[in-house]
């Protein structure tokens, strides 16, 4: 809650949440449709999360498709959870169509650092397309950064967690790499960044038990494309607000748990929570500070 | 309730209803064995929804597998939400064959007018694999009677929505397209049409907040397969079952949602009252006349 | 609980019941990575399933990402559910590399007897990846064992079952192919078998409303090959443990349905229960004997 924000930042901490709840309302009022190229793991989460945030979601991954799809959306939503020789090549095309379309594109590197494959593809999207948005766990964005990384599958390496000891240098880290890529980038975990060159959110919302579920990170990446669309002119801020939203609704899908629920009713309860937020509750939830 | 029919068809409405009951029991008491091509967004609630309403899926999209598979099955349900270069040519095949041996075929043009892959795609299903039933948005089937459309993604086009106002221009649209294409035509949406050449039923199931769920649409194409491949001689009732037991169990399911519920426990309620949907309560609730 | 089992194994139950315990913990414990190259069908269900057991899930079927990711694993799980000429190749890559790392492979012969390909493709892994476990209901099983089969689409030949009367028979087959194959063998159904050469368990845990749900025996490969890893010296007593942890997740999940809940919300409550599943309840609740 702005605890450990400059005082400067404390001030205008009542503007600032409004921001974050208007971004909510932007894309609650105008219904972004989003195109996603994604994982056949978490998809049906993925489309389920952006309708429940107010948005409209596609997928398409056939490259003889993706131009014709991609030109109707928003926003392109580009996850290389379960990449393969097809979809690759599909992120090609509906990358670079929807980048002369100047629509947002957002980057989810699943894994990169966990094969070369992955790492390689990663990069050359950021290369290519210049994604507007990346979003990773510590180890994926640490990859993108440094050419290699130690991705633990497709969870982070306990090694490069962020924490509060190591929260100067990792706020510094995250500002300048997204100043090198021009990009907004989101490293989420226990603490989640989210930064563009200048300013940093510092956001403390999320359960530890959100990591029991499969792609509550891959929903996040959809649901901040969604918001960054809506926001055009706030991209920071919106992708903030998603991960401030995210995590929120962690909170609230766990203190609705019951005795004898798991993970998968957690998953159900998570989503039914970003389904049911409102500007209000994610000013008045959301924990973060600006560095 | 039949508010809006010709006093013929209220006369009548006991032993009509009582069909819909039967074209349920015939499912539960058949167990049909469905196979799907379909996408990889909604496919495992397509599975729960056929087990739900008594039939039995199997998926396979791999030209090599399908002859195979769709030849031990009794229905083949086509749907293009994902379609890939490989998978067409699975569509095909098991098209083919299906037709070859009188199974009954159902397609679901997803996204057809939104890109000329899936348009024509639907298209050349509708010439040469000539299914028996076709179900989708009406921006969907419109842009298969007229060879163009405005599909906004996967949902209608707000201009092509069936009203009170232009009902009876639909229902001539939708009788005449069925006829045309000698096939049972379904168009979802507020209103609801499944019309062969000589009946129309207009069905007024359903709640608005389905719409917030990824797949109900697919969920339908699977059960309306399997309906009328246990009731081959009177597909359009048995496909208007179908229809109206998808829109009877979006209003059973939210009925028991709760505080704090949103889309994703609603998928899930929705899906458990097909589970529980018996003919006396689908003779009861469906809420229809016939034109 | 042993009824059927000889005086020497119901001598020995309580130090047998803590080794299924055991197996439990040292998943927990060890978090084993598992690679899953798998259908889409149930994959997310795949993925929460292996984190509510306590390991952790990658899922990746492109040929050219599988070396990098299954060195980084502890297990490998192959499911042809959904298989196609890639996935084929992926399987093929994967399992070499996983074989000479002396990784954990499980094989779940989905639709083995269905099709052509998936009874060729099933037997090519067999001989040639050698898999370590094979899962699969009695008809996918045989048709490994005898090189044809019956299996009806994904379920099991109601003339295969599995019975009180036959049972005798079958656990001297099942013994015997796991002897031929040098594999732990599981056979799912209303009375399950798991076997290596030398001993077999007859477990019967579950509820048939288990097979109204799609998915299930596809966790329960998934969560057998996390058994296996975390428990390498005891392959047979640690698969076992994962069938009995199934079965008694459906009956806890099952006694925890509401009136008008339905197939979806027992999916939830099924891994849910893995989920709370605790050492002590699944000794206490494993109903087996051992011949």
């Amino acid at each position: 809650m702005g605890l450990f924000g400059k005082e400067k930042e404390n001030a205008a901490v009542s503007t600032e949440r409004k921001a974050l709840g208007a971004c909510l309302q932007a894309v609650r009022t105008t219904t972004p449709l989003i195109h996603n190229i994604t994982n056949y793991v978490t998809v049906n989460d993925v489309a389920n999360a952006l309708l429940a945030c107010g948005g409209s979601p596609i997928m398409s991954d056939e490259p003889m498709d993706v131009y014709d799809i991609t030109s109707i959306c928003g926003g392109l939503n580009i996850n290389i959870g379960t990449l393969n020789e097809r979809s690759i090549e599909a992120m090609t095309v509906a990358g670079s169509r929807a980048r002369s379309l100047g629509h947002v594109i957002l980057l989810d590197p699943v894994g990169a650092g966990a094969s070369t494959l992955r790492t390689t593809t990663a990069q050359t999207i950021v290369n290519t397309v210049r994604p507007d948005v990346i979003r990773g766990n510590i180890s994926e964005i640490k990859t993108l950064a440094k050419g290699t990384g130690t991705t633990k599958g497709v969870d982070a390496d306990a090694a490069d967690t962020v924490t509060e000891e190591n929260l100067d240098e990792m706020v510094s880290f995250v500002k300048n790499f997204a100043a090198k890529v021009n990009a907004v980038i989101a490293i989420t975990g226990a603490i989640d960044l989210v930064a563009d060159g200048n300013v940093c959110y510092v956001i403390r919302n999320g359960r530890p038990e959100m990591s029991k579920i499969t792609g509550t990170g891959c929903q996040l990446s959809a649901v901040a494309t969604a918001y960054a669309v809506a926001n055009p002119e706030n991209k920071v801020d919106a992708v903030a607000a998603a991960v401030c939203l995210m995590g929120l609704a962690g909170e609230i899908g766990w203190s609705r748990m019951q005795e004898g629920d798991g993970n998968s009713t957690y998953r159900n309860r998570i989503i039914d929570a970003i389904f049911n937020m409102d500007s209000k509750t994610l000013e008045e939830g959301a924990k973060y500070e600006i560095r």
